[in-house]
């Protein structure tokens, strides 16, 4: 693969997975989208699934890492350094992208749930400053959640021990896909068993952090988040933003440490 | 494949398309439906293996578009444009069959939605005017969106641009699955994995419009809602009927000029 | 395949699929289960796992039909009727076992479902009548659900349409499975797909009348419903009985036509 | 296989098993996680998903039994039993592993759950005992539930009759895995046709007593629940422990008998 193949796949893959990931905690948050409420069983699918239409996507061009941790992982695992900042440069790229896509499909359902109002004369129609206060005490809330992960429970050792026990999960189940089926490896399936994983970290894993495990899924919409220009959208609690970046990364090399060990 | 292989097998798959993606969403909204208020959730998993249904079943007569905008996308990425017209017919005349399959499916569940009582004497058995009008104060609503899409938020922009989102990653995963595996293709696997991208799309692109993403499944259920004698049905809100028709087409163009760019 | 192959097959599969399809309506209906209102989608999915799970236990014995018009549909296609009366017999007793089993596996919740009351003492402990009366009019009601399908809408027309159109979608997807693949067939997949079809008609096609799709399953558990010794049972419905038996046969027979004229 | 490599795939392999399985029960169970009440079809997901990326990290190492039911059905089908010992001991130490994990991951969220108020101080932040009695009868449960399985009706001879028909089901399907497409068994699909009959057994049999099917599933976790350090835990119902340890073992012996009899 060369540099050029892999940056422009990891930049597309990451974008569609941020689109598709925040898009569905998108429509599960605001107003005036069709799935709103659908429930925590949403998320986990929608972004299993994301995963899955990414990874498929850009494996073609870059093998489809989508994620810094699984990046590092890799590099221990095979001792190879050379292309990681390209990978990391692609995914950064690709989640501001993303992100800023989720803001574009959902420019309506953003103008609707910020300012408690329909949006019926297209963007030029922002609200006043006092309608806007108005509809925050109404309850239309920050919408951070769509972009960027957060704890309920605020708690710095918990919360990096989830993240990192999630990763290890995640990276030591992708590891060891190429031991299956008596040593070639998982074929067609690879990336729909990874969604499937991506699933269950949801479901299991994901309670009490929101399951970033992955930095630039968590740090990239973050920034788009404090730049895009949406109305009473709250802060972006920066305060939080190292734990789903130090986490995954801390996750992923004991991942690929307990598969040097024990698997290799 | 031969012209009447392609017609006959776009024409079977899309009506089992239309049919299952239009029978789920009357399942979730009909009164007198088990499967009532069933959510989100329901409606994308739905959709997904409908696509999945239909594409397995038609797949070996006409190769399993079933989407006007797959059509454009594949005489774009190869070149070939002679059989365009077939596919598109076929497609438009499974719409028609298989909205109106949903309709012969869910007859008695029409009556009773739309004219609010139960249904017990058979077809014959018509909500007089004054009934019906009481029955549609009482909340027995609309059910356009049984058979097409509709957005939440009215914004020609945004509903066109999350249109052209939702294909353009629908119709990339479609395009790139012949080069996953080392270039073998997705085999077997290829209609699970479209399944699956439909079901994300669903969950994290369908919240401001519905997610069309394919003119023929519009259109046609459209067509059909104008023409059923369904009492007490509202309008079949032509003023939006081309977003769905254009969105998918610019997506899947686009899709293509990807594909061609950086894949090919 | 021996004849006694064929028939052990057909009875072990389908009872497994009695018993795991009886049983998520079972677990979805009745007090004092977990999964109580788990809603549709865990019905959809529970059926669909359900035939999965047989299929691929049965499949090395009998081919898994585990349905009379899945046997009824390949006799025509393949013009062999020979084993056609040992596959329904072993469909049939599979059916009785599957659904006893049902009634095995919910004893306790049965018991406090019917009678309103915690079970503590055992199978002897018996509702008085007047317990059951009281019970009743509180609102624990028959289980008829559990064992055998019914219309919400009763109108024979739409009923018996709606199970043909369900079951010719069921036996089509099965029938072109062989054509996939560049007519290699589909698998170690085939079950799996199966599985999906069969959530994906129970979403979209199930809401008229519970998607019998197969008369071994409505009859079968019928019966044993008419003669478990359950408590308040209510009605067996044996006015319904014969459209859920004669609609999927006439649903397979047109299957095996549409095929027969359009794929073979 | 070499010992160790049993011992270290069957012990990570059931860590993770449980870590997943556990922590999707207290996603949906406890105060503070963004998973609550997500409801019995996330529970049946998360555990099918649970063993399939269980059974893919440790199948390379130990061929993934990650139960002792399944150690004990295939000694009993193929006559081997020097290896039991090794494969009970890793899957006992693995389950103590896994539920000690949902702990740590969950640990701001049992302590908000079980002491009714927000951790901001960290660990050492125990509630006085006035407090946590006032928020036991808030309604602050024991969270035994997300540790090990109960009966809703506590019934000895239908609670063992249900353990052992889901554990037939479940082993008869991993053992006809094998005869498969035509005897080559089912290559890569396996874990993930294993994980759909888990999620399958949830849904239809899991109502009862919460599907254990897994002595270690059952009984690594209730020591564990026994042995740490959580306020207002309530008790460990050990009177129960051994119905889901004796049933599944039952159900596994069983199945091996069906299938040396009906499938050898």
């Amino acid at each position: 693969m060369s540099s050029s193949d892999i940056f422009i796949g990891e930049t597309i893959g990451t974008a569609v997975l941020i689109l598709l990931g925040g898009g569905v905690c998108a429509a599960v948050t605001l107003k005036a989208s069709k799935a709103r409420n659908a429930g925590w069983l949403a998320i986990a699918f929608g972004w299993g699934f994301a995963v899955m239409t990414a990874v498929y996507i850009s494996a073609p061009l870059s093998g489809a890492h989508l994620n810094p941790a699984v990046t590092l992982a890799l590099a221990i695992k095979d001792g190879g350094w050379d292309n990681v900042p390209i990978y990391w440069g692609g995914q950064m790229l690709g989640a501001l992208i993303g992100a800023t896509l989720v803001w574009v499909a959902y420019y309506g359902q953003f103008q609707a749930h910020l300012t408690d109002r329909e949006i019926v004369g297209g963007p030029g129609a922002q609200a006043t400053s006092a309608k806007a206060v108005e509809a925050q005490e109404k309850g239309a809330g920050p919408v951070l959640g769509i972009f960027s992960t957060g704890p309920e429970v605020r708690h710095v050792v918990q919360n990096l021990a989830t993240e990192i026990i999630g990763t290890v999960v995640l990276i030591l189940a992708i590891l060891t896909q190429g031991l299956n089926a008596n040593g070639d490896g998982l074929g067609n399936l690879g990336a729909l068993i990874t969604a499937f994983v991506v699933v269950s970290i949801g479901l299991s894993l994901g309670g009490p952090t929101g399951y970033a495990i992955n930095p630039a899924r968590d740090l990239g919409p973050r920034i788009v988040h404090a730049l895009l220009p949406l109305p009473n959208k709250g802060g972006s609690d920066w305060s939080y933003a190292w734990i789903p970046v130090v986490g995954p990364l801390i996750g992923g090399a004991i991942a690929a440490g307990i598969y040097n060990v024990a698997f290799a």
